[in-house]
């Protein structure tokens, strides 16, 4: 029997799909891309359309017999049941339950498929290949469009009773006339140190008063307007930046009440904030946390390059087939 | 050789120390109690007199030579590193760190010992014993002076990177203006949930106005007395134990989103007030829920004899060794 020395990673995004085969080392040997969004609430086609594409992607690799398995990370995947169920942004996944793995593995001839959601895929990239090498107890906190998290305790990722546990972006900041999240809950940790809660936290301060902003000038600010805006010193935008730290540190503080971990990775579009974000992060989660975790907690930056980390994160499942 | 099917659990509290003969079934063969407090801060004066007394209960069983190991449950016991450190409870344990479990072992002729916190141990309890039998993911909450907590993900006890997971007595529950915990942090879930954040809270609303209740005639509130006040239908009293519920449902819901558990199991002398604090929680945690786990998670209250159960629990942690 060959000896099957190699994976395939697929990181399911809202517009794009992202399909790597990958060596035991980590390195991305093919890869390509599809779209996820042109499918419409077709799940049947779009399952089909990705097998296809990783099928070609093994080919063009030359790996056609040693292929383990096939990691994926999906919005809502579920690591025990194998489905989609309920993701907002997969118009396909959107109103029910699919059984994702199962149709997957079909159509590939029966190459077993692992599922999970794609923060605690990107916690196992980052264990695996990343700046939690070596470490048995991190949180992996994703900052994009969502925050999402993936736990990982004595080198296992958390999955809880159901599946779905490392919902971390829908702890409650702001107990109080909290922003409503788009989960429909108030004050949810998402709602305000996501993409789009730093656009707008930035929005309503502007609203708020006339200090001057450069971001006055944007039509629809964003959080990389905001980014932009703070690189050049504006003040307000700093000071947004310096808000959310603020409120990332105090939940961290929560986070490592629970579970006691070495450190938090930060991942993501927002993540790139580094600089604006480490200070008020480590002011805040220090002020908050008991005596025995002050100044012992490391907050860092994943070092994965964007592009290869969602393949190898989803990839780095697949060994465990 | 001999099997060794006995275990012998130890609870050590700021009072007493209550030490047990367990067999493999969780039944306690014969027990014994010494003081925790007379020997100031004499960390060997006190080891020894307990070592003396595991002898005797040990002797009294009439198992010499069939003991697998001792298991304790103390405050701010490591489970890594066998020690007791810094517990403000324990005066021969309170300004530094005590090699407790190797103290132990060498004066038992050289018995194995297990150390953990005592709420990981009621964990492991009611995990062996109780209402979590069965469990894989649950987390134990005790409700007594402190709050304290023990998490199980995957049928075991999280103890984290240093052995100190665990603490969500002070996760945040209220972000401003929030009472002073005991640990120095503000707004701490111990502060107004532990039986003294119960009297206080009591104290508090009956400062702050001059609505008739029972309690007025208490020299001193404790939470027995607002407990014996509710009883008897006491408004105000009723209201402490409904904020007390609320504020204890909404960390509760944060709890969920971190480890997904199938339960959330409550312990200690203020788990008794059951009927006050059930529905309170429940209707929180439900309304600071995800979708995914509104009406999922179950909150059950510990079944244990509360006379055997910390010495159970203790006796649990033995059996691994």
């Amino acid at each position: 029997m060959e000896e099957k020395n190699f994976v395939v990673g697929v990181d399911v995004g809202g517009q794009t799909t992202k399909i790597g085969v990958v060596d035991t080392r980590g390195e991305v040997l093919t890869q390509s891309v599809i779209r996820t969004d042109t499918y419409g609430t077709d799940a049947e086609a779009y399952v089909s359309a990705l097998a296809d594409a990783i099928i070609k992607v093994i080919d063009a690799a030359g790996k056609k017999d040693e292929i383990r398995g096939v990691g994926v990370g999906a919005p809502n995947g579920n690591y025990y049941t194998g489905t989609i169920a309920f993701a907002p942004n997969l118009a396909w996944a959107a109103n029910g339950s699919i059984e994702f793995s199962k149709m997957l593995s079909e159509k590939l001839g029966g190459i077993p498929v692992s599922l999970t959601n794609d923060a605690n895929a990107a916690a196992v990239g980052e264990m695996a290949y990343g700046v939690a090498r070596g470490m048995k107890n991190f949180i992996m906190i994703t900052l994009g469009t969502g925050v999402g998290s993936g736990i990982v305790i004595n080198g296992q990722v958390v999955y809880g009773h159901d599946g779905f546990a490392g919902e971390l972006g829908h702890t409650c900041v702001v107990r109080n006339n909290g922003r409503t999240c788009g989960c429909g809950k108030q004050g949810c940790l998402e709602a305000y140190c996501s993409a789009i809660g730093v656009a707008k936290t930035a929005h309503e301060w502007l609203e708020a008063g006339d200090e001057p902003s450069k971001l006055r000038e944007c039509d629809t600010i964003s959080s990389k307007d905001v980014y932009d805006a703070a690189k050049e010193g504006d003040a307000l935008a700093l000071r947004v930046f310096e808000y959310t730290g603020t409120l990332l540190g105090r939940q961290f503080a929560d986070f490592v009440a629970f579970s006691a971990p070495e450190a938090i990775v930060l991942f993501g579009g927002l993540a790139r904030a580094k600089e604006f974000l480490y200070d008020p992060i480590m002011n805040a989660m220090n002020e908050n946390l008991l005596p025995i975790w002050k100044g012992k907690v490391k907050i860092l930056f994943s070092s994965l390059k964007e592009s290869d980390a969602a393949i190898l994160g989803a990839s780095a499942l697949a060994w465990e087939l």
